[in-house]
């Protein structure tokens, strides 16, 4: 607990100097390399330049009947808003794991967005000596995965606004004939994904010939409802003047004008897809029933509807493959999708994770990580993404740090960019301990799922040893397997070793743990969002406004209601109140509205606002990004 | 003429398949292997896959002192909405050269924008057996270079909103001090963006604190007129209910509304740059002088004035890379930049060609295409590309084909979609005679430059030896050459053997052609145009309108006078007007307006509307588009 028992094996440097100085300063070896000791066959994954590689699912198939790897989920405390340190951990442990403690490891961790790149935060490739690299390729295009998540999103939106366009300027008949028009012999013919509407509409017939003129005008006539309309355009970029605008303005439009807005990509639907899609098919089949919005007699119409399901999996086909990089002492990363984890799930993908089990084989070890506090992040991948992946962890870590502990006591609030009150900087041992009930219950979730917990406080320089001791007491008291003090941020894997031997007998218990879902899918959407309202926040009950009431009867009625629960809720609070610090309970945690990700496959409770579309403020960091023009090397990324 | 004298090395099959059926029916080679054989060192590339290449800057260096190849660019008569198949001869005459005729060969394309390609018009890479593989890689992501350019000009466009927000709603004190904040030491300083800042306002302080109140005003206050702001946001997607839009509609965003729009992302001005920079130095100061408007007293702002030229190079750093790939016989291509040919210059990528000169070497050629009818982009690719690239050209090739002299000579109007009239399917000798005077005058207008011609006769199916004799005859008599008859869609490069001797033939000279550029850039911006509109387009007169003399007088205040001209005109006539057909002369050419592209370098008068975001028809071609899953092979693009 008072220091490493290893020896760094990157030279560090004290202090710890920038994320991306200290990113630069170790040359990345080939992204072959990494990928030959990891496994892969050189037909399994794809380059792109020297330091990324994307890897095929071919890989899963070979390995198919291949006895899976241990599976590791990290999650957080609530969290402050300056974070925890959870990307950080995840990437120490495993360098800990792999460089250190001489097991196969893979570090499954999300693709982060651009747009904040160039704002506030800077980029998100972990920090100090516990890092993906290189950074700049993590923070900025990657492999171009989100970049087609904006195409397929806005394809579809370009093709909703030109669909009520078209049907709104031509006659049935006019519209049924371009849609089916006929070829050189006369012939007309249905393309195939017209036969899923048609299906859907329960027509058997195949050829256009034959469809009565009720018929056609039902076939081609989708009716969309404008203000039933949820699906908005997306772009990876910061840029709040998108989040509400009108479109349609122009005189070629016939004013047909509409309200709507941008949100980021990370956001759209299709980031949740991706991140839950097991195959292509699979892919295909949840991008193709995506709704958009409903006709005008209420039923749901989707990507397919609208024939687009098809070029929305062309444009994602190669977004489909995770993306192999490394961290700072050579052990292989998966970086996929990047869901929010406000109105999605927040958990990179299942693919990566699958194949990640299978390519380390039973002595290895998978981490992946679980955005915001615990509350979201890990009861969504219990509850969502086991579901989608058939998967189970066995072990979950949970990221604490003093810091935050002491807010939780009633610590004065923390506030990005002003300096930290001095409660935080000097020893005070009973606010962190009056804290420690935020990770007490966390703690408690975590072990409702049946899986071994084991706490990771994150040290950070203030930090005395009497108060880590008191945390650490405290999470052993709660029934941690293990609570470990770690330095990773500043040692790299050197800072993790005791952390990552504490996973490692975490995941080797005597009986495999008993998994278990905190809710049966096939209950009501109420008794669901109740169970987790209960269960994981203590709620003494939720309150639904008049909006979420007629959702749920709609979602209902379509029979959307056998879809887990996706929480749209701040990770400030187990509350829906962020400044509700500690444990709160006794709360009514009021529902505004509910809204559904079909295509990914849940609905998600609008638990307050939540904010879709960044700003920029007064001086975004773009301000200090440049690049060297002799030697090609980015400046100012941080 | 009658036939190839050259045996297929293809497996042609008659009547040509469908283009996707054609490119999937050949096994790319490993593009590795392109590369070796193209003499490029195992460093100078980056893998993007097995089937694209990144090329790296460093091989132009390390061949500096070599010599050039010949350097041939190929443009086309006055076209039909059908196209004459430009890019299919384009690469149709380089697998004849390096296929057929043993010499070392270079391709240099335009990378095509993808929404069209879920449009109306599918792909572009080219046609039949003359086509760049994989075409699907080709039409969708390639390597992300188009997606670099959405972010980028998107980043600046968030800028500008934000920043007029900042600015309306903060004082100058605190303005100033939130863009250069004190550090923990209590120093503020400069980001380096800023001292160009400063520079441009005379002020040679670098130190913060020495500013006085009105300087730290001055430096602060960009004050943009909302009104002058000509930076629109882009995305490549056909969405034509972007085109005109208001944004800012949140209450967050207090009001601050603006009417403006999306243009599809190959017209951005970012796409110009990366076509006309030579180096990352050079682009990032472009990308800095990028104008987006004007101050409240009529001094243009800049990217860099919004402290954002350093973010947009970098993220634009790999897209200055040309994307190596292959031809159906696996010859070499450099697919790179896709600027638009109107209100940009339409011509791929400067580095492109300077890298292919320095590979294919002395007894080498590179064949580069120009956009749209020759008017247009030959007058481009003379005037602005190979001003930027200092290269000139050994030989034009000129394409033609007897539907579209047909039509110049008084044939029916062709129109997209509908049957061809049988003028154009049946022999008329006279009409195609008649219609050889737009031929004739693009033949004589690039002799204007002191380049050698070769007409290149796209032969059709029912194309009779005595139209193609006629063209041939005129071709000749108006000072080509030569002209040949190709058959390269159906025959692969064996159908062009005759045009690549021809070129061969053109580009070896007794004595090196005298290149000529057309105007001298310090000439005033109106006599620059009126030289373009007389000497290439025959007018008799200028006519400007209110709004262009405006900002023709704003444009030489502000010292952009000395750029070249850009005209931004249909290609479907020398006029303004595209129902001229043939060879009109002695009309008036009207001048709407004029504008300008700071960062590319130069200035696009607008002759009539010019459409930069296309839209969706009924039934977008994606109808078709999609993916077997089985397989991974895509279905449906054309």
């Amino acid at each position: 607990m008072t220091g490493p028992e290893f020896k760094p094996l990157l030279p560090v440097k004290q202090p710890v100097p920038s994320d991306i100085e200290i990113a630069q300063s170790v040359e990345p070896v080939h992204i072959a390399k990494i990928a030959e000791a990891v496994g892969l066959l050189p037909e399994e994954f794809d380059l792109y330049g020297i330091h990324k590689a994307k890897v095929k699912l071919s890989v899963r198939d070979r390995l198919a009947d291949a006895p899976n790897g241990k599976y590791v989920v990290v999650a957080g405390i609530t969290p402050t808003p300056l974070g925890e340190g959870k990307s950080t951990t995840t990437i120490g442990l495993c360098q800990a794991l792999g460089a250190y403690l001489d097991k196969k490891v893979l570090t499954c961790v999300r693709q982060p967005s651009q747009g904040p790149t160039f704002g506030i935060k800077g980029g998100a490739a972990g920090g100090g000596y516990s890092q993906v690299i290189p950074m700049e390729e993590m923070n900025l295009h990657l492999t171009g995965d989100i970049h087609a998540i904006t195409a397929a999103n806005n394809l579809l939106a370009a093709a909703i606004d030109v669909r009520m366009f078209h049907e709104r300027t031509q006659t049935d008949e006019a519209l049924f004939n371009r849609l089916c028009p006929a070829d050189k012999q006369g012939k007309r013919r249905f393309a195939p994904v017209m036969l899923r509407r048609l299906a859907k509409l329960g027509i058997t017939k195949t050829d256009p010939e034959e469809l009565t003129p009720e018929e056609r005008r039902d076939f081609a006539r989708l009716d969309l409802d404008p203000a039933s309309i949820t699906w908005r355009r997306v772009i990876d970029t910061n840029d709040r003047f998108l989040r509400s605008i009108t479109v349609g303005q122009g005189t070629e439009e016939r004013g047909q004008t509409r309200g709507t807005g941008f949100d980021i990509t990370v956001s759209s639907e299709i980031m949740a897809v991706l991140a839950l899609a097991t195959d292509l098919a699979d892919m295909r089949e949840r991008l193709g029933r995506m709704v958009v919005g409903n006709d005008s007699k209420g039923r749901p119409v989707t990507a397919d509807d609208l024939g687009a399901g098809g070029a929305l999996t062309v444009l994602m086909k190669d977004a489909i493959l995770p993306t192999l990089m490394q961290t700072l002492e050579r052990t292989p990363v998966l970086v996929h999708a990047g869901p929010f984890a406000n109105i999605a799930h927040g958990n990179s993908s299942v693919v990566s994770d699958q194949i990640g089990l299978k390519l380390v084989g039973p002595e290895g070890y998978v981490v992946t990580e679980a955005g915001f506090g615990a509350d979201i992040g890990m009861e969504k991948f219990m509850n969502i993404k086991c579901r989608a992946s058939g998967l189970t962890p066995d072990c979950v870590v949970l990221v604490a740090t003093v810091r935050a502990l002491k807010m939780h006591g009633g610590g004065p609030p923390v506030v990005a960019g002003t300096p930290l009150h001095h409660d935080y900087t000097t020893e005070n041992v009973p606010l962190v301990s009056a804290g420690c009930c935020n990770l007490v219950r966390h703690i408690q979730n975590a072990r409702k799922y049946g899986v071994p917990v084991v706490v990771a406080v994150n040290r950070f320089a203030s930090d005395t040893d009497a108060e880590l001791e008191a945390v650490r007491a405290a999470a052993l008291e709660a029934g941690a397997s293990a609570a470990v003090i770690c330095a990773h941020h500043g040692l790299g894997g050197a800072g993790a070793v005791e952390l990552g031997q504490a996973v490692i007998a975490a995941c080797s218990p005597e009986t495999k743990p008993e998994f278990k879902f905190l809710y049966d899918v096939n209950l009501s959407i109420k008794e669901k969002i109740e169970i987790i309202a209960r269960e994981m926040y203590h709620a003494s009950g939720v309150e639904y406004k008049p909006e979420a009431e007629a959702q749920i009867e709609k979602y209902t009625r379509m029979g959307f209601d056998k879809l887990p629960i996706c929480m749209a809720k701040t990770q400030y609070s187990f509350s829906h109140d962020a400044s509700l610090k500690g444990a709160p309970s006794g709360f009514i945690l009021p529902i505004r509205d509910v809204r559904a990700s079909v295509g990914a496959g849940f609905l998600y409770p609008l638990v307050g606002n939540m904010m879709t579309m960044p700003g920029l403020p007064t001086r975004p960091c773009f301000y200090d990004i440049d690049l060297d023009p002799a030697t090609g090397k980015i400046v100012g990324l941080s």
